[in-house]
């Protein structure tokens, strides 16, 4: 295939894909050229669209595309309530949970020196002076139940408490290893009420 | 997330993709979006560009970007020898082992009755004509040692029996229930030496 530039560069492009290798990248080029050609234009689009319109949310940092998320834009919210979570997934599953009416601080990872992932990273300033300036009375700390996430939350709450700020953390009725996104909206909403 | 559409228009076009359910998209746009718009910018041009210059060599069916493809117009290729193969991915792996030196038939598919796939859609027609009239003295048929890859085959032989062309399949040292394309180089060797 050495005069195939257009699909080589293509197989490629598909491998920045997480958990996409060469072969399944090799599939996922032949099957779009061979069964789905409309599928590759449209993909092509909204990759373009999205990586051209999708920006952080100015207090919250989740995607969104404008200046405000809509959770942030919504003056019904309970602003004494701050949920804090490592990624838009876990904070849409929070959400379809209806059991939590305050407002989000989305970290957009977590905590991972291995990775080169440290607290700017994850915009722990940001959450601190939010936590302190504006009337929150809690920060819930909703952080996977992974190593990681863990040791996000714990360095979180130490921070939070010595500027007076009170955390809590979702119960341990959320399954240990695994991440929220994953979970049944029964156990979130369960450990959302246990929160301690 | 519902105020970012172009997010959502990323997930769902992902999903076009094979293998990609619901959860993987959601970390792939995540990665994209949040490691990654270089990559995210680079796929989408990558698409646009495959899906726009990528076509079928007009001989043996496999992707190109001109009429035809470089295998098909080295005159130094045997003219004598054609390979049935069912993916270009199989037909590279073939030109890898160095064992072969005349020309393809990539079908671009196998037979699959239960998924809608004919004669037509593999070529069959093209393929006989070819078999016919261009002094071809051995059809090998390439096709992979699976249900649909051995049914394929097998109708193949028929056909071109009637038509007085002499085939020959891999020999059974390519492991039963495999794909062509993930076999070491050295056992296709064989099995093309083998080849009965
Ligand atoms: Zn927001
Ligand atoms: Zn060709």
């Amino acid at each position: 295939m050495a005069d195939t530039s257009s699909l080589d560069a293509l197989i490629q492009a598909l491998r920045r894909l997480p958990g996409v290798g060469q072969k399944s990248a090799q599939r996922m080029a032949f099957h779009l050229l061979q069964h789905d050609r409309a599928g590759a234009q449209l993909l092509s689009q909204a990759l373009a669209q999205a990586a051209g319109n999708v920006r952080h949310c100015r207090r919250c940092h989740t995607f969104t595309e404008g200046e405000l998320c809509e959770v942030c834009q919504d003056a019904t919210r309970d602003v004494t309530r701050l949920c804090v979570v490592e990624t838009p997934a876990d904070q849409a599953a929070m959400e379809r949970t209806g059991a939590f009416k305050g407002l989000y601080f989305v970290l957009m990872g977590r905590l991972s020196p291995l990775d080169g992932v440290g607290p700017r990273d994850i915009g722990m300033q940001e959450l601190l002076a939010r936590a302190e300036s504006e009337g929150v009375q809690e920060v819930i700390l909703a952080t996977s139940f992974t190593a990681e996430g863990e040791a996000t939350a714990h360095a979180l709450s130490e921070l939070l408490a010595r500027r007076g700020v009170r955390t809590t953390r979702l119960a341990r009725g959320v399954p240990v290893g695994s991440e929220l996104e994953y979970v049944d909206l029964g156990t979130i909403a369960h450990a959302l009420a246990d929160r301690r």
